[in-house]
C-alpha cells in the first residue's frame, strides 16, 4: 500500500522536512501534501511536497498516511481535531518524544468518534533534537537512526505495517515499544540530560561569566551547548506531556549529584576517583555496543 | 633563551607527550628530557624525547625549563620534592587544571628554599580534556587553543615570557589571569560541567537502564559521555584543589535545577519555554564569540 500511498504531512520543519525529503529520495512513488502555518506555500511546494493544503483538516480528508510532525501539544490537538475528518482506513501517526499521552489522547478520539475507521499509530523517530527549522532538513536525517512505534493495545496490525514501511524508507531501523516503557527511558536517556543541559547553561549564565564563559567554553561547557539550543517549544511539550516521569529521574540526578558533592566537601579523594571510575567505565560499555 | 634550552618534561601522558612532539614540529632546537613512571624509557625516547632521566629529581637538576605535566596534586608534591634540587634560574612551570594551590605552594617553597634562584610560572593549556595516556599525544593538541598562565605577585618577568614563548611554539595562544580569578571562572566553565556529566552517568546507571539506555544514547546521553569518561585522578585532584568554588557552582547549579524542576511540577508552560529560550540565546552568543 504505502508505495502508492498519498502521504500528508501536518508540520514541515527539520522532522516533517526531512520526512519529505527522504521518502522522495527513498523512491516513494505516491503524492506527497503537506501543510504548515508558518512556512509559505512556494517554499513547500516542489522541493518538498507535490501540492500544499490550506489546513490540516483539508489535508486529512485527502491522504491514505497522515503524519503529524509538530510539537506534542500541537500533536494532541491536532488529532483531536481532524480525527473525525479523515477518509476512511487512514493511517494516522506523529513523531512526538513522549508516545503515552499521544497514545491516550489516540484511545480518547477513537472511543468517541463511532464509525470512525481512522487507525493511530503513535511514533517516534530518535533524531536531530538541537536543530529545528525547514532550513534543517535533509534526506538522511533519520539514515542508520532508529524509529521507535508505540502501536495501540488491540491497533491495526497492517495501519503499524504500514508505518514501519514508510520509515523504512527513509533508512532507519524500526522498533517497537510500550508507550509507558518508551517514556520511561526516554525520560533518562534523553529528557533528563537535556533538562541538566538547559539548568547548566541558565546557572552559568546567572553566574555572570558572560564574556570570559564563552572565551574559554572548550573547558566542558561547549558539550552542553549542543543541546541546551534545542527547540523551546518541543521541550516544553516534553515536560508537560512526560512530568511524572521526568520529576522522578530529576529526583535520581539529583540524588547523584548530591553523592558527589558530599564527597567533594569530604574531600575524599578515594571515593571520587571510584565515582569518576565508575561513570567512565559506563561511557565506554555504551560505546561498545553501539559500535557493534 | 627558549631556542636552546633544554626542557624536561615530567609526566609523558597526552599533555606531556603533545608538548614534546609540538616543541619539535615548532622547531625548538635545545634537548627534550622526559620522565614517566609508568611508561617505559625505549617508548619514550626518540619519539618523544631525546633522553629519559631515571627520576623526576634527575630531570630537574638538568633542565633550563622544568615542566610538570601530571595530575594537581602530583605536580604540588613534586614541585616540592624538587625544588632544591633545580639548576640556578630553572623556571618551572607546570600543566594543572586548577591554579591557587599550585601557586600556594610555589610561594611556600620558594621562601622555604634560601637560596633557590628557582622560578615558578603556573600555566593551565586549555586542552583535550577526555582522552589521556601517552597513546593519545598528538602534535597538534594545542593549535589554536588557550594557555593561560597566572604568574606570582613580583615573579620573574623573564620566566614567564620563557614559558609563553614554549608554548607559543605549539600554537598555543597564551593569556595571562590571576590564579583565584582562573579557578573562579573554570569551576564555572569546567569543573561544574564535568561534574554534572559524571553525575548524570551515573545516576542512568543507577537508574538500571543498562542495556537500552545504551541502545537510545542518542537523544541526549551522548553528549554527556565525552566528558565522563575524563581522567579520573585528573578530576579527583581539580576538585580537592578548587574544593570551595566548586562548591559554590554546584550550589548555583542546584538552585537552578531546582527552578526547572519547580516549573516542571507545577506544569507552567510560559516559564517552561521562556527557560529554554534563555539558554538558547545564550549558547547563540557563545558562538558568536567563538566563532569571531
Amino acid at each position: 500500500m504505502t508505495g502508492d500511498a498519498r502521504i500528508g504531512i501536518v508540520g514541515i520543519g527539520l522532522i516533517g522536512g526531512s520526512l519529505a525529503l527522504a521518502l522522495r529520495q527513498g523512491g516513494h512513488r505516491g503524492e506527497l501534501v503537506g501543510y504548515d502555518f508558518s512556512v509559505p506555500a512556494d517554499v513547500l511546494k516542489g522541493h518538498f511536497v507535490d501540492r500544499v493544503s490550506d489546513s490540516a483538516a483539508a489535508l486529512a480528508s485527502q491522504c491514505d498516511i497522515v503524519v503529524l510532525a509538530t510539537p506534542v501539544c500541537a500533536s494532541l490537538a491536532l488529532l483531536d481535531e481532524i480525527a473525525s475528518l479523515c477518509l476512511p482506513r487512514t493511517v494516522l501517526t506523529d513523531v512526538g518524544s513522549t508516545k503515552q499521552a499521544f497514545a491516550d489522547t489516540a484511545r480518547r478520539v477513537l472511543n468517541r468518534d463511532n464509525g470512525v475507521t481512522l487507525s493511530v499509530v503513535p511514533g517516534h523517530p530518535i533524531a536531530g533534537s538541537e536543530k529545528s527549522g525547514i532550513d534543517s532538513a535533509r534526506a538522511d536525517l533519520f539514515r542508520g537512526n532508529k524509529v521507535v512505534l508505540t502501536p495501540l493495545p488491540g491497533g491495526d496490525m497492517q495501519a503499524t505495517d504500514a508505518v514501519a514501511a514508510l520509515w523504512e524508507k527513509t533508512g532507519a531501523r524500526v522498533t517497537r515499544m510500550d508507550p509507558a516503557a518508551h517514556d520511561a527511558l526516554f525520560a533518562a536517556t534523553s529528557h533528563l540530560p537535556h533538562m541538566v543541559a538547559y539548568a547548566l547553561i541558565n546557572a552559568v549564565f546567572d553566574f555572570g561569566y558572560d564574556h570570559p564563559a564563552r572565551q574559554y567554553s572548550a573547558g566542558g561547557l561547549r558539550d552542553f551547548t549542543r543541546i541546551a539550543r534545542s527547540d523551546p517549544v518541543m521541550w516544553r511539550d516534553i515536560c508537560l506531556s512526560n512530568r511524572e516521569n521526568l520529576m522522578e529521574v530529576i529526583a535520581g540526578f539529583e540524588a547523584s549529584l548530591g553523592k558527589l558533592r558530599a564527597l567533594v566537601a569530604s574531600e575524599d579523594g578515594e571515593a571520587l576517583t571510584e565515582f569518576f571510575e565508575r561513570s567512565k567505565a559506563y561511557c565506554r560499555r555504551m560505546d561498545l555496543e553501539n559500535d557493534a
